[in-house]
């Protein structure tokens, strides 16, 4: 198992220290070269993201929970899915989700369009009892046939594949540039404020780009481990590890803790935080990351900064058109 | 009481019969002189009507069981509220509805102004505990103080009574212009089929446009009773007579069963029908409307020609943009 607090000994042992990303975010993101995207995908992914009928009760959508028109997720600690349900873990945003190495907190999803399947059918997001039933109901919808067939070019084209990868050619464009930092790293030093690069090189001494790093602050795909230091008092209070993470799908001793790191982007826009969505605001969380994973205690004064460094990253959020979802003529769905 | 019965025997009776409405579904809706329409007040409405945040659980919006990317409403018999709730009327359409002379089933609110407030405050719907709690909220949102002073001219404009003109004045923008029924009365007497033509011919002389009247085929506002005539096998099947409709609200016998006459535009986009969604395709629906509304056992053809009629009467949606609602950078609420 690679060990965090080696690194981060080495690291605050230095006398240098890595920089966080010194690329702005880029503003397309790649696709895998089975679902190149296309405007046609984009715009079938987007009508499938906001349509709640992907739903057993037809009232939850894939926006439901990542909010397009919001950070990107529901800022609540569990999302809330059919029939009321909560889970344990907090949404992620979709916002720059493309930049992810995998998905889910736990990194059991390897794309997005892997990801995209899952909770269409998970009993307490979205409630579908298959993806059969979920074609069956697109199929019986005017309007999708049509959408499929430009999208992937032949008739027939409703399927559970290609509604994921549609789904995923839409989240593939939900970037948000051009962030106060992007601009900073992009040659205009002024785009930040003192506090803000105080905040940032505070960060960056601390060891945060340890894990936080690449132009998503998202690290280089591998999982970290959360907690690195164990702390009674904190784990009483927000419960962190009651969660495996990602051993829960691997069902090894070593992946126990092991989480994706998390995007900073737009970090301001994600309250509650943690994988269980435990700690209300920004300021307790940074202060948390600090004892937990670099046990550190830091001041009032540096949290302040670092917490004005995090806000330099909500980027902008492009203007959309909402998709004007088909209709079922004269008749509607048997939602439970 | 108004005798709807008196009024069809006329119809019947007579050798000529009332037609449909003979000019087109205004692109523009009337606002009352206190709330004029503007961008600004548009703009702020159409945040407002998208922002789960209004709810207790920041997970229901107007738009969750008004869906302006659908029909204007979710297709279920039910909506579903704030932690899997259901009541006992169906959502009616939001598309249109300026050209409501009152709101709801029941007719309770005299104007959208009036009707925004109250699913807010629904404990089985939005679930919050008051106005004020609302307003608090929108309070602490960077961005709406703002676009709240733009919208009303002045600071400190965030309350209740703004709020909802704000949500009515976008509500009166959501227009459907163009069917196929206003291309024809626009003149384009191709636009509707022969079959079509046929049904609203059928329609006209059975009588409903006797309550259907009206560019919105919604009538003059007073209200009318269903059902007319009763009838104990469709009463078993469906139980329309269990809800007392406006009687509830007036506590006069006389309004017993008395409902708003509800718009037939885009009636095939808003299955299932009736007060109590309990009727679940469109065909089904004029059957019953005959059989208990002008006492008329109608033939299969007649039902098909009525169908093919109504659904000339799906308007054109027109192209909306996003919303970006303002976050609440590192912090969110406390929802339920």
């Amino acid at each position: 198992m690679f060990d965090l607090r080696l690194l981060i000994g080495a690291i605050a042992l230095s006398s240098s220290f890595a920089a966080f990303a010194d690329t702005p975010l880029p503003t397309t993101a790649p696709a895998p070269a089975n679902n190149p995207t296309t405007p046609e995908k984009v715009a079938l992914g987007k009508m499938l993201y906001h349509d709640p009928r992907l739903s057993s009760t037809g009232t939850v959508a894939c926006a439901s929970c990542h909010n397009t028109m919001l950070g990107g997720e529901d800022n609540r600690p569990n999302s809330m899915g059919v029939h009321g349900q909560t889970g344990g873990r907090s949404a992620p945003t979709v916002w720059n989700a493309a930049f992810n190495a995998v998905q889910f907190w736990d990194g059991r999803a390897a794309s997005l369009e892997e990801q995209a399947a899952g909770p269409v059918t998970n009993p307490i997001e979205m409630g579908m009892k298959s993806w059969d039933d979920v074609v069956s109901r697109l199929k019986t919808i005017p309007g999708y046939p049509q959408a499929f067939e430009k999208a992937f070019g032949d008739k027939n084209a409703i399927s559970k594949d290609n509604a994921t990868k549609a789904i995923a050619a839409y989240e593939r464009t939900l970037i948000t540039p051009n962030s106060a930092y992007d601009q900073y790293v992009g040659g205009n030093k002024s785009a930040l404020t003192a506090q803000q690069t105080r905040g940032m090189e505070k960060a960056q001494q601390m060891g945060c780009t340890g894990c936080h790093s690449g132009p998503a602050f998202n690290g280089a795909g591998v999982f970290q481990k959360f907690p690195t230091f164990s702390n009674g008092a904190l784990e009483a209070q927000y419960h962190f590890i009651k969660d495996l993470g990602r051993e829960d799908v691997t069902k090894k001793e070593a992946d126990k803790h092991m989480w994706k790191v998390p995007t900073l982007r737009n970090i301001a826009l994600t309250a509650p935080y943690f994988h269980n969505g435990a700690v209300k605001d920004l300021t307790t969380a940074v202060k948390i990351m600090a004892k937990l994973q670099v046990g550190i205690d830091i001041s009032d004064a540096d949290t302040a900064d670092i917490v004005a460094f995090l806000n330099s990253l909500t980027g902008e959020f492009p203007a959309q058109t909402m998709p004007v979802l088909p209709g079922t003529p004269g008749t509607s769905f048997n939602y439970n």
